[in-house]
């Protein structure tokens, strides 16, 4: 069975901040489904490239040279290596696609977000 | 240098229908945008699963067994193999995530979206 699946209705129902929910797959990568406010914790990963798709708000993702400001509609590749630090002043939605879950085992995830 | 793509920009400034333009890649895919309006061709992609992000419009993807409606904020994974048609009465414009460009190769890109 082949079904689609809401990216945002999935984001509007994620009660964890920097947590991510898988939403299907495909060549390798997952699709995962994710929300942010505040920041997480300087981290990168090693193994993976990490791709943002803004669904709904603004996601500002410092970089060591420079912040990128993400809105609905707009694709961040982060290559496998880069530092990188997301922060949302309210609440971001976005997409993300990679071939495992990042959040927590990257450390980017803050304390305060775990249950 | 790492930089944003706005999704919904690049899919306005496209010229063809049925025909992707790369603006990123991670993990062995590639991030294609494109634009739709009537129909493809039924086909398959016998290598790859290919899935679709709704940006603007809708999409209406025939399935050998239903069709699936999809709008704005929507995913869906083709699996590799899988017969689909998609088509759209206005204009639909989309991400697609996948290791290679398809709508060449593949026989979905209809006649008419030719030069």
């Amino acid at each position: 069975m082949i079904e689609k699946v809401s990216l945002t209705g999935v984001a509007h129902e994620l009660e964890e901040f920097w947590s991510q929910r898988v939403v299907g797959a495909g060549n390798g990568n997952l699709f995962k489904v994710a929300k942010g406010t505040g920041s997480t914790n300087w981290h990168s990963h090693h193994d993976q490239d990490e791709t943002f798709v803004m669904l709904e708000g603004t996601l500002i993702v410092q970089l060591r040279d420079g912040d990128v400001e993400l809105g609905p509609g707009d694709l961040l590749v982060i290559p496998r290596g880069v530092e990188h630090c997301p922060k949302a002043e309210g609440e971001a939605r976005f997409l993300l696609v990679g071939p495992e879950i990042t959040s927590n085992a990257a450390g980017g995830r803050p304390d305060w977000s775990r249950r």
